[in-house]
């Protein structure tokens, strides 16, 4: 039985706090000591990729303590919790099962009677046969016609995920030739988001996937309708337009008005639904099936990463813990996500959900409040337009910010132009090293204005190429560094009380059931 | 004569510190109370705007020290030594004249023996009449066919207000029958930026606007050759297809590699270059010079509030105090950004850029060193899409956000749907009001987990439409928040020498002139 201890209480965190100010990384990144770190600190990911640390604040004496910290939270004995099928999300009583979508690392979960693995395996076997009929002409509109357009409806998880993901491998597959349709997202209430959508398509040959758990997402139902209105207007049916992906127990789950449903369950949170039903339904139908299933292979692979007790060889436990000593000792409290690759441009907003909505806690797992900070604010946008825009703040502002960096050997395209004897890709590559080494060491500069502090922590994630295999991988290492910081802070990170407020008065507001500021500001918007 | 003093040396911000906590915004937000700010904690903008702050931590007292902040600091009097063309980009020596492009708020400002509105207003003659000819189809390809899609080729200023902007207006001017030509952007020098756009663009039928102010920027050149490459391969000439943006002293200003070449100069900043050619070639071809017009007047028009000597009655100069209370009286290191209007998806991203780049510093503007906090991060993605996920971290993480909401009374389309009794803009006015006071006001509940508790500070800008005139305007209230903070911190809001270094760096690693940790970060990422 693993033991479930707030942070503060713990004697390694303790030992931790003594560590403030350990290292700093301007003097152990200058000279031949600096090539010693990059060369050392540095862990081996699945698929080619590699975690580095060599800029970050720590050494080897913060990293032991790191790893005595690990120990002493259980950390990866909760993990095996988790992947066994344990009540981890204690808030909603729930299994936490993401993982179970890629792959098994533990014994066979049973849930309701069913064998959870079996079942995810099944609906990707039940998406691939249907993306394959559609991709052949099995599967076409009113006319006989195949579609050429996937739209997915769903908004946060259903959304964030699938579409940082299709992003990142849309040109990839262009180039490699397997892509199979074009995929485009609605998901805002703004009645400007889905007509905008609805005007760039061509909707006799869009197939719609619904996206949406309990049926009943305000957003996504009034954009089904949304949708429903523009296909009946074309004289089109909408259910011979429209697929769902939702639970077995949902209300779209059996209905005539969907050309089939696709199922997911009450074990996996949105933000945690990539590799679920509900990224398998559009990245299927855009890429096909067995590149999604490639996908899912690299997440799988990096998720037994997650399982290695030695910390100097688990990529995603040495990140988050490397991250908590920034956050609660450091006193950090944002951390900027910088992918040096355009096909990852939201990527950072993906992970900005995934972080912030599973850390964003101030009670422990009990409900108790704490005393202690959790999750940071997460951002970014790809390198190098960041370092155009508000890297003049990570250089020279008065916070501190860590920075998480990902880069890439090769581009996806492959086209290239030489200009001043180096590529794009090259120049690109440049880039991303010297920031992280302006970072870390700065420059002396008798012109204060002209001076680089340094001492600006950064790590960097390094890959061959952004392949499907390295996507999975790269998506579930984060999954992984985010759930092993929330076990260290003893949060619950699969539940999101924080947003169900805002849901109760936006429906008085609409049922006119309002007083005081809430009438006000109903008033000044004119609802 | 103006006194430029240090933020921490002004008695009025030593009051304004003394402050701290003087207002629970859950306790003065609740019942009439709450109502009653709402109506008077208003301030009119221009183009139908206001400014409520109704739900920040401020009360009259806190107000009342913000004027006498705003006085002391002669915040006012430095808005006009700008705007009459005074060296005030210190670290530079260069004039900041970026709202002489939209109008004149003081003094003729003459420079290199030039009046610099009028230059700014022949420019945008010249791009009106060179828009007009693409339009009527007297500029033309070389088969004598109209252009049908613009490409904007820049980075960090040159792109993300551009970007923002186009994307702000792209569905109005569609609805409004207004829109002449799509626009598209390459920015990254990553490679497969340029090879993506390109795929998808018709480049037979693209004019491309090479937007560099020095002619030497890294990317943009570098962009500029596979761009050229592109149109070799297809068969055509480069000179036929592409304009320049630029200064007069450039390289690319008097080639013949280009169809035409428009200026702007040395005394506007990247990042304040959205209603300058840099905006102007792109916004004018996309939509018509009398739309890119009509954005100027709504950011001139806002110049002018920004001119009120009354704290009162200047929603910029408000705005920065109150973000000058958060950051250093309550301590808040990052702002969040919150439009509801999926037409402003990028506008966070430019205001990032803003703010960060310009506030980003640690010396005051005479080169010293300074001991209080400057400039906070700057994030946010377009609601109802955030509600679904990093909202959570907003209401119940541990740190306080304070967030900055934008919304408008009618969409931009006008295209909707009614799903139980209510429209889509209905919802989406709905959500924003509520989220202001369950962030204001909390909720009270035994379940910890589910407890709210408030206190967490908002302002809204709320708008009847976002049109062009709305849209300056907004842009223009951004702008000059960040020049009176920059003020109040005695900073140079106006260079960014942190941008350099790794600049350098770059090039060093491209010459393999490196060692140490550069060298081993070069071989690891194998350049």
């Amino acid at each position: 039985m693993v033991k479930w201890t707030n942070y503060d209480e713990l004697d390694s965190a303790k030992e931790l706090a003594s560590l403030k100010n350990q290292v700093d990384v301007k003097s152990v990144m200058s000279g031949d000591n600096g090539a010693k770190r990059v060369k050392e600190y540095s862990v081996p990911m699945s698929s080619g990729l590699v975690y580095n640390y060599a800029s970050k604040q720590v050494d080897d004496k913060v990293v032991d303590t790191l790893a005595k910290l690990a120990d002493e939270a259980e950390l990866v004995d909760k993990f095996a919790c988790l992947y066994n099928g344990e009540v981890v999300n204690t808030g909603e009583k729930r299994l936490v099962l993401h993982q179970l979508t890629r792959g098994q690392l533990g014994d066979d979960v049973v849930a309701d009677d069913v064998n959870k693995r079996e079942f995810y395996v099944s609906q990707q076997e039940r998406i691939a046969e249907f993306a394959n009929k559609v991709h052949n002409g099995e599967i076409v509109n009113e006319k006989g016609e195949k579609f050429t357009t996937a739209v997915q409806i769903g908004i946060g998880g259903s959304d964030l995920g699938p579409r940082a993901m299709y992003l990142s491998l849309e040109n990839w597959a262009k180039t490699n030739k397997c892509f199979k349709m074009e995929a485009r997202f609605i998901s805002n209430v703004d009645p400007d988001d889905a007509s905008a959508v609805l005007d760039g398509i061509d909707v006799a040959h869009s197939i719609f996937i619904l996206v949406s758990k309990s049926g009943t997402t305000l957003e996504t139902l009034t954009n089904e309708s949304f949708v429903k209105d523009a296909l009946k207007k074309a004289g089109l049916d909408p259910s011979k337009h429209m697929i769902a992906v939702t639970s077995e127990t949902s209300p779209l789950a059996k209905s005539d008005d969907y050309l089939d449903a696709f199922f997911m369950d009450d074990y996996i949170g949105g933000r945690f639904s990539s590799t679920s039903s509900v990224g398998g339904a559009v990245l299927s139908l855009a890429f096909g099936p067995e590149i999604f299933a490639r996908f899912l292979n690299g997440a799988a692979a990096e998720d037994k990463n997650s399982t290695n007790k030695d910390i100097r060889k688990n990529p995603a436990l040495l990140d988050a813990l490397i991250g908590v000593y920034e956050r609660n000792v450091l006193g950090y409290g944002t951390t900027a996500v910088l992918p040096y690759s355009q096909a990852l441009s939201r990527f950072p907003a993906h992970l900005q959900q995934l972080d912030m909505e599973s850390n964003g806690k101030s009670v422990n797992r009990f409900g108790e409040e704490i005393s202690y900070k959790t999750g940071p604010v997460i951002y970014g946008e790809p390198g190098t337009n960041g370092q155009h825009s508000f890297y003049q703040l990570l250089h020279q502002g008065t916070d501190i910010i860590p920075l998480q960096f990902i880069g890439f050997k090769n581009s996806q395209m492959g086209n290239d132009v030489v200009i001043e004897n180096s590529t794009s890709q090259q120049k690109l590559k440049a880039n991303v090293a010297a920031q992280i080494v302006a970072f870390a060491c700065g420059k002396d500069d008798d012109n204060r204005n002209k001076y680089f502090e340094g001492n600006r922590p950064s790590s960097i994630i390094v890959g061959d190429e952004l392949t499907p295999e390295a996507l999975g991988a790269l998506l579930a290492h984060f999954e992984n560094k985010v759930m092993f910081q929330g076990f260290t802070w003893n949060i619950n990170s699969f539940d999101q009380e924080g947003v169900q407020l805002g849901k109760v008065l936006a429906k008085k507001v609409l049922a006119g059931d309002t007083d005081g500021a809430l009438k006000a500001y109903s008033e000044l918007l004119e609802i």
